[in-house]
């Protein structure tokens, strides 16, 4: 089966170099990467640096509004700039089933060199092993990310204050529920799609338009609940949001609704939290409009003294807590 | 089963918070990883830097020399100092399969952050996933590296010139055989052993004592044969080799022997090829023996100009071409 994927391609050998040069050489295009030799060298970047993780393992790879191929690019391009940092450069670690067809993996790559080039960031190390059939399900992509951070001091979940006012940069809830829905066939929910975006530009703007930022954070897994969960355990902080002032697409509400889940808790991977002093919030949020990635950008609570947990004061009037989300919503979502 | 792994414990909630915390950040425990930001912050490292990514997926998950753990931390570290540059940090992406017994996890995370504390190193930041059962086999682990390069220039696969010497810190296929022992219980290999080891200070070694080096890579998938090409082709340049001059450990000598397999194509954990000018050659050597990884090291050939391929001299004074692997020698051998 010529068009699929041989173990061959895994040994290190001749036809390692083959999926490389045919395959990754040419959808990655650049100098650092075509050296081939044991490590890249990065000899511009300077300290301090900003370093990020993560292992893409979504199902199905091609979703509506992305595929695993941008969500790996942009799931560590936003991990870094949420330290404050200029995301420049990737590396990619991919673990392929034997068997995969090759046109899968070409698109996947070209989806990956083409979100690099958005984000402006440079694929510049990286490893491919292939594993029998059966010993993974198609495609796992790992790519780890490195940028200077230009914040000071750079923002951390540990530095939300009292009185701080909290944005997010738009609706909550579109990636989550669009991996379910193409997973599952859901037809009502063919109008949703992925949220998924490189951030980068949008929080140099904010940072650069607000001056202080305290917690920058994307709400991926566990969504916006669980997330502020962890700001408000690891500041110690009261975190009060307003349900009616949450920005969540329509079609999102409504296929939740039917579902049975909440969008506060589904994944997001085109959105952050921003938490800042509140004399800077109509700047950062006005930054966040101006990017693509952040039109229906709001405010959608305080930071209070109290008791480390999160409040949401309802439409209604009433107020409930939201807790961290316990277990798994839906397993591979990113 | 309390006593396995959970899909809930790769949500992003509680149940990944609680893996994160008795798992991981107490076997890599350090103040960095303890921040548990989106990003590492690592701001003592200056340029230029090396980064280096590998994703390991070896089984057995544990063979005689070694882990899936220590190889993950030993690998990287290895790929990051074969560009003249000190280790310093290492990001660790983990796919983990439903469950898995917690005790695997338990021994796979020690031995990372036993080989770290070894090396020198710092786990800064990382990622969970969990996949349902069938969709990976048991533990995939990525790690990633930076350090700062303080050779200059930096050795590369480019740099091998006609006249070099060819070292080699030691005995070649030990890490091959023994995965490949251990998995299929083969009880006359019971003596060999993965070479599996952190050669960051062994290389600092030589690049301080032998002052100028060309090249240094560790021959892992594909072993010292394919390395080797992919030098003679980045370089341009001929390398001869002296069959007699190959430290080769007797076990591994008789074990390929019966199996049909050749040393020079197995994979190795704990080795590099040296290559720089021939009146460095003693130095270099030297600096290899006073480390505990490199009291075998040994000369093994010579840089010529000519075609771009390498030759082996044999012990009876033959000649033959020793070509690149050209397919899988085994999968999912590291």
């Amino acid at each position: 089966m010529e068009n699929c994927l041989l173990l061959d391609a895994g040994s290190g050998g001749r036809a390692s170099q083959r999926l490389v040069a045919q395959c990754f050489l040419r959808h990655f295009a650049n100098p650092l990467l075509e050296r081939l030799d044991d490590a890249a060298l990065l000899d511009d970047l300077v300290g301090p640096l900003a370093m990020s993780t993560d292992t893409y393992t979504v199902t199905p790879l091609f979703f509506p509004g992305g595929s695993i191929g941008s969500l790996a690019v942009h799931g560590t391009v936003n991990d870094v700039s949420m330290l404050g940092a200029r995301p420049r450069y990737l590396s990619c670690g991919f673990v392929l089933e034997e068997g995969l067809p090759l046109d899968i993996l070409e698109r996947v790559a070209a989806d990956m060199g083409a979100a690099a080039r958005t984000a402006g960031v440079v694929i510049v190390t990286g490893d491919t092993k292939v594993v029998p059939r059966g010993a993974c399900d198609k495609i796992f992509i790992n790519t780890t990310g490195v940028g200077t951070v230009f914040a000071t001091p750079p923002p951390s979940g540990h530095h939300a204050r009292p009185g701080d006012a909290v944005l997010v940069s738009g609706a909550l809830g579109d990636h989550g529920l669009t991996v379910m829905g193409s997973r599952e066939g859901l037809s009502f929910l063919s109008d949703v799609a992925s949220d998924s975006a490189p951030l980068n530009h949008m929080i140099a703007e904010i940072i650069e338009s607000a001056g202080e930022v305290h917690v920058l954070r994307d709400p991926t897994r566990g969504g916006l609940a669980t997330t502020l969960n962890e700001i408000a355990e690891q500041s110690q902080v009261h975190i009060e949001l307003d349900e009616a002032s949450i920005p969540v697409h329509e079609s999102v509400r409504s296929g939740c609704s039917f579902l049975g889940l909440d969008p506060l808790y589904l994944a997001n991977e085109g959105k952050c939290i921003c938490i800042l002093p509140e004399e800077h919030a109509e700047a950062a949020l006005a930054a966040m409009r101006r990017s693509p990635y952040g039109r229906e950008a709001a405010r959608v609570g305080t930071v209070a003294a109290g008791k480390a947990q999160v409040s949401l004061v309802t439409r209604i009037g009433g107020r409930r807590l939201l807790g961290m989300l316990e277990g798994a919503q839906l397993p591979r979502i990113c």
